[in-house]
């Protein structure tokens, strides 16, 4: 059975942040296999930690646990959560990346964690329920206690949308959502968004300083220090240069406008 | 039985160091829970891994060991050490670390390292004991090991003292230990040394460019980008700013005063 | 028997692309147990990644597979391959560094990994093969299968050596390989290089802005603050600070050259 708990926050690695939830897990469950997703996330940007954790959980085993704690509401009323999807138990604060993860869809359960039994201690600290509540109650979970020994059942989620890029006939517009550690520019422009619609026309994309010329199959399908399109690990389409850093070369950060432009001509 | 093993360092995670440590315990001890506390201390900085290792060991399961390398004078004559304290079990060099966490107190049990059969290595390399004798002694501790095995008692620790704010009725002053990865500046002041004096009364914190009225209970109690004081999650009061980086935007940083005075009207 | 994995790669942790391997690894072996050699090696630099690899694979249990993806050429051509070596595999692209990581020795058994049935997928994301294809070999390897088992036999490997320094009985000239964490300068010079050319001999060190004594045995063998040649954890010779970072304070940057010479004085 396994007992895999990944971890996704925006605590960094220089305080012990992360650590101390790592102790009040094992305390619960022992021989937990803990698996940080990132700890990177920019501080308080739950649409960040949610493209990550989005683009990775499904490569988990089933009966994975993951922990999410990007909280800018500790210790307000928000509601401290946990649900179940597709075989893997989510546990976090309802900040709106629950509603982001599902895109649309439906948890298969969901709970909101108001059992003190499964906390660290019945008193959390105002300003780190990460370690005091969803820590352990993440535990308890992984080591095989139900949504409903931890909480109660619950309806609704704060709501969140993903922003959509606009497309029609003639293109799509787009921008970059995330600038990853080798500055290529992840747009939020899916393979699919633009393939149903180029058919067998050729594309150009525009891009910070650049103009791109089709989508390219992998980074070394350019010389070194090209730019180009590529449809990411993600099938987000990115802007990249090959063996080099895009975001820095091309002046594109996070936010910035890509615009897809199909080609009449053949 | 708990084989938890947590690794705290300043070696930082572009070298290979702490992985060099972890295969010389995995080696000892095949199924070694490893967790990272930090290896993001500033480097030589004694006073900070004994801070972020003081506010997180007692989270971890009884039995724990704590492998701590922040080690200026390594090769030289510091002695290697371990030591038990409430059932954790604590390794490293005798640099005033173990007497910050102990703040006092007096260790269950103290042995200098001198046992070269727990060694990775007779001969230690001069510049990398944490990897050569701390790790395989901290990896032998875990798997079983006692104290007395792996060394000799000991009596004494080199003295470090942590420097304590100054308060009387009026208020307190201290300064900010630690700025964490969220820019909250973390002072030497904890909440008992206010709370028992305050008593009824307001208070207001002056630091950096900005006056704090009152301690709040957690961040978002006040507006994004409003200062505020708070109790944070090792109860030191905390200069911060909801969803924003208190350091930089109020020019605080390590070392800097953080005075808190009384009012004595109601 | 060890079932020991280590990562390898120039990913960063502030993207999920290591959890995302991490996770195709645990659904193939789910008690794999997983530790990060580094994830900040620069960009494509396959030099460096070898270079933190061989000074710590041989630290590791018999038995430990190396998982290691520095992967400029992914989706082209390159073959994937894992090779063992004194009782260690190592799984990655064929790209030099395995040749690096050889330096002439002869790997026990080579094999290029063309058994789909041991991917992620049988279509990897050509962006993305550390996920899809090299991960899941890695995992099987780990989990018992044989190199022939997920490959076919080999011979060759892309070839790359080490640039090595120049010595004579006069001195040695090298350059700095790597600047560490602590900005110490670790060279290209290997004890071995040194002295057993240098004999009885007194020696000075030319490097950035100084000029350094002999080689001491640590850094603390120095006063605070001042520069020193020793020879670091991996024996090769150093330029570094007590107490501080030699890279900054010297302005030596990897690539800078650094002359040794011989005094023929006692």
């Amino acid at each position: 059975m396994a007992a895999v708990l990944t971890l996704t926050t925006d605590f960094g690695l220089r305080d012990a942040y992360v650590a101390a939830m790592k102790g009040q897990i094992l305390r619960v469950h022992p021989t937990a296999l803990l698996v940080d997703l990132t700890h990177e996330v920019p501080p308080q940007d739950v649409m960040t930690a949610a493209f990550l954790l989005r683009q990775t959980w499904s490569f988990y085993p089933e009966g994975t646990t993951h922990l999410v704690v990007v909280d800018p509401g500790v210790g307000t009323a928000r509601r401290p959560l946990a649900m179940s999807y597709q075989g893997h138990t989510f546990v976090g604060p309802d900040n709106g990346l629950f509603a982001l993860l599902l895109d649309g869809a439906t948890p298969d359960a969901l709970v909101v964690l108001d059992r003190p039994a499964y906390w660290g201690t019945p008193a959390p600290h105002p300003t780190f329920h990460g370690r005091d509540l969803f820590a352990p109650v993440a535990a308890h979970l992984a080591a095989g206690r139900t949504l409903t020994d931890v909480g109660t059942p619950a309806d609704t989620l704060v709501p969140m949308r993903w922003a959509l890029p606009i497309a029609d006939q003639q293109g799509v517009r787009g921008w970059v959502m995330h600038v990853d550690h080798f500055g290529n520019c992840i747009t939020n422009i899916h393979r699919e968004v633009v393939e149903v619609r180029r058919g067998p026309r050729r594309l150009k994309g525009y891009a910070g300083s650049t103009i791109l010329d089709g989508v390219h199959p992998t980074y070394a399908a350019v010389a070194e220090g090209d730019p180009l399109l590529v449809y990411g690990s993600s099938n987000h389409l990115e802007v990249a240069v090959n063996a080099g850093n895009a975001s820095d070369l091309l002046g594109i950060r996070a936010g910035a406008p890509v615009n897809i432009v199909f080609l009449d001509e053949a």
